[in-house]
């Protein structure tokens, strides 16, 4: 005989709404919480079943070895030089710049003017304005820094002439470069092209761009990440705030510094006074060399290039020399200087993601007071920004630990394949520069990384 | 008619062996951890019942306004000075010294050895052997540098050629001194009197002292506490650890650095290079000229000076002139260096823990990566020795603020009554130097302060 229950109680798997209903007809429900990988969509998840069956155990291989070199490699900061004489084969007048590849017409208006602000200070035009022409009708021509093993933050676009810091990763026998930091204010690299932000960039290549050649010779090599690890442990995310580790590496250079000839000393210190920011680069570059290292590695489901230009935002993973690119997204969770909003901003910009490959930026919001405050404030938005990072990577650093997380390592390694599936996407810490006046920098916030490029890159790999 | 109970529950207050043999038993008990104010000692608990009954309310009324000036003082560098200069009554062969007074024979030996080294400094022996005789006899004389609103760090004795930093309290109108931080390795206040130790202050007074005197006047003046509070954002209790606070100074005086001549320059810019303990005694100074405002209050049970000279741990309440003295304490929650151990190691010393009074220190330690390692090595052990200095504090930091614990601010302002009432005690995060062979320092720790002279201060202040 069959009988029908008198009393029902419901676990519901999934869309809320379902747990609701039961929930309003006044009997107990269970919700769980729990979406059906990568959305449904069915070509991911064909491609999931493809890179999650046979084939997982060589992939997880390839991320454990992508994860070593992340964590093992030692980035060493050995040099100053100029990019014309770290890349003799570049030749002729080629601006490097942030992001993947693109054409003057479709660079973003704070890009531009910072490219514009490069050929001035190159000496290949008398004014931005003669640059722009130049730059349109491709006299000067652009290469994407990144093919060129070096890194360039914000809307940075580099001439010839400009000083960059040069990191070796001794284990793999790799090298990385990025330019020394602008600084805060009126720069180029905050899509500006006033004369003082012309200025700066003269600067940097006469006066520190030398001194800190000097500098770095007198002082010997640098352990690019043993200091970031000290910083770490003192609130830095190392990207949007690297103030603890520029303290660091100023005080540890401080002798050199003070052994410089006047009136270079003077106007350097007073430059690294004012740069808070200073230590970006470094440690961009030591990110750098580590990616370029483990990039090396096939087959792999870890993305090991990030990078966005204003207009595209591209990716590649380990052992492929393929761009997967979509459009660059705003710049969420984001604080506005005084009289500036979300009509101003433009969008995510800058080679400096490469730091959230390695274990710095998002991955290390859960230590950083300073990210927390893009959060809503509090350490634990913070600490779930972390964790958010841990479910799409392969390891943990055992380098850069987070203290208010119970020391626990940062997370390593972005897992295309987790992306896709959970739908979570790298979150980037970042500053915000304003769309279209040239006033520079209008905010900083958190960039949520666009789904398409990891979708692509899943297909990649999964043939 | 009388029923006996047939079920047994049962709610234990105070000694856990009640609730074990009721649980032993095999019913239900809930502890509550309760013990007898001041251990049931009867003179103490008339003594708080004076000061918790009808004079309360005039009590709690002293307290707010020594935590106000505590909080709200602004301590300002103004200038770096000599002793002499700042203390021109002190007259003849006169060392100013850690902790409460103390006669020749009494000063324990790395003390000893460290007013040895600066006899012999100031030129008025030849050595430490004919500085000891001097010492002995009378022909230099001793006194407290607390009594004339000086603080100096661990085994510190200083002369009157020792330069100083000047710091004022603009709020209060008081001013107060401490010696530039003499560096860690082999120096006097770590207790030794080696030539090398010796020569550290010659170097302070002929080429640091006149050298950041001429820092501090082309910098202008430096607000202290605004320095040391993106300090503890940053890990530091400025107390253990002042690394992020001495970067953050260095950075801001970078530029007048670079202006000093040569080769005063070089020599500061190593000194500075090698010394991360350099914050130390401008926090130190900083702090002293709020406790001397705070001081002035009159019927309050704040403790504003707390001092040990290895042989004597000092307080004083707000108000009053009277000394509370007791033996010194060992330093437990201690990290050796190798080879050395609790056998080695001198008594609690010097007068920098008039930070634990001002919200930094032992109360600061929750933000404290560094300080966690010397209490387990979890954050949350060091939350907890910050609450437990809440327990015993009338107010809290609106200034420092412990990123880890919420932005929680530090406790401020030691109150004798909950500290004899609840039996806590404060703890002092503190180095610690060899008891006998005049090695310098040997670890590092917390020190519980004694109870005796809590007792003393609150039977003072019940009449």
């Amino acid at each position: 005989m069959l009988t029908l229950p008198t009393d029902v109680a419901v676990v519901n798997v999934g869309l809320p709404m379902f747990a609701d209903s039961v929930r309003d007809q006044g009997r107990p429900v269970q919700q769980v919480d729990w979406s059906p990988p990568a959305g449904g969509d069915a070509d991911l998840v064909a491609a999931l079943t493809r890179v999650y069956g046979p084939r997982a155990a060589e992939i997880d291989a390839a991320n454990a070895e992508v994860v070593r070199r992340l964590d093992e490699g030692v980035p060493t900061l050995t040099g100053v030089s100029r990019v014309s004489d770290v890349l003799p084969g570049l030749g002729g007048r080629t601006l490097l710049h942030c992001g993947p590849s693109i054409g003057w017409e479709r660079v973003c208006d704070p890009l531009r003017r910072s490219m514009r602000a490069a050929v001035v200070a190159e000496g290949w035009a008398s004014d931005v304005d003669e640059a722009g022409r130049a730059l349109a009708d491709g006299t000067v021509t652009l290469a994407p820094a990144n093919a060129h093993d070096m890194v360039v933050p914000m809307a940075s676009a580099i001439g010839p002439s400009a000083p960059v810091w040069v990191v070796d990763c001794p284990q793999g026998g790799t090298r990385a470069y990025a330019p020394i930091n602008q600084g805060p204010g009126e720069v180029p690299w905050f899509g500006r092209e006033t004369p003082a932000a012309i200025e700066r960039l003269r600067f940097l290549r006469d006066v520190a761009g030398p001194a800190l050649a000097r500098v770095v010779d007198e002082a010997g090599p640098l352990d690019v990440f043993s200091l970031a690890k000290q910083g770490v442990a003192m609130g830095d995310d190392l990207h949007m705030r690297t103030q603890a580790t520029t303290n660091l590496l100023i005080r540890t250079w401080l002798p050199q510094i003070a052994a410089l000839p006047s009136p270079e000393r003077e106007h350097v210190a007073r430059f690294l006074s004012g740069n808070h920011l200073f230590f970006l680069t470094v440690a961009m570059a030591g990110a750098r060399s580590l990616t370029a290292w483990a990039g090396q590695v096939r087959g792999s489901s870890i993305v090991t290039t990030m990078s966005r230009n204003g207009t595209d935002f591209g990716i590649r993973l380990a052992g492929s020399d393929t761009w997967h690119i979509t459009d660059s997204p705003p710049v969420g969770d984001a604080l506005y200087n005084a009289g500036m909003g979300p009509d101003d901003a433009a969008p995510d910009i800058g080679d400096s993601a490469v730091l959230e490959l390695t274990g710095l930026g998002g991955p290390a919001a859960g230590g950083s007071p300073a990210v927390a405050g893009f959060l809503g404030g509090t350490m634990a938005a913070a600490a779930e920004a972390t964790e958010r990072f841990a479910r799409i990577s392969a390891g943990r650093s055992s380098r850069f630990t987070l203290p208010p997380m119970g020391f626990v390592g940062t997370p390593l390694g972005v897992d295309v394949r987790r992306v896709v599936e959970l739908g979570i996407r790298p979150q980037v810490t970042t500053g915000i520069l304003h769309a279209h006046d040239g006033s520079g920098q209008v905010g900083a916030g958190v960039a949520t990384a666009p789904a398409a490029c990891f979708e692509a890159a899943l297909k990649e790999l999964a043939g």
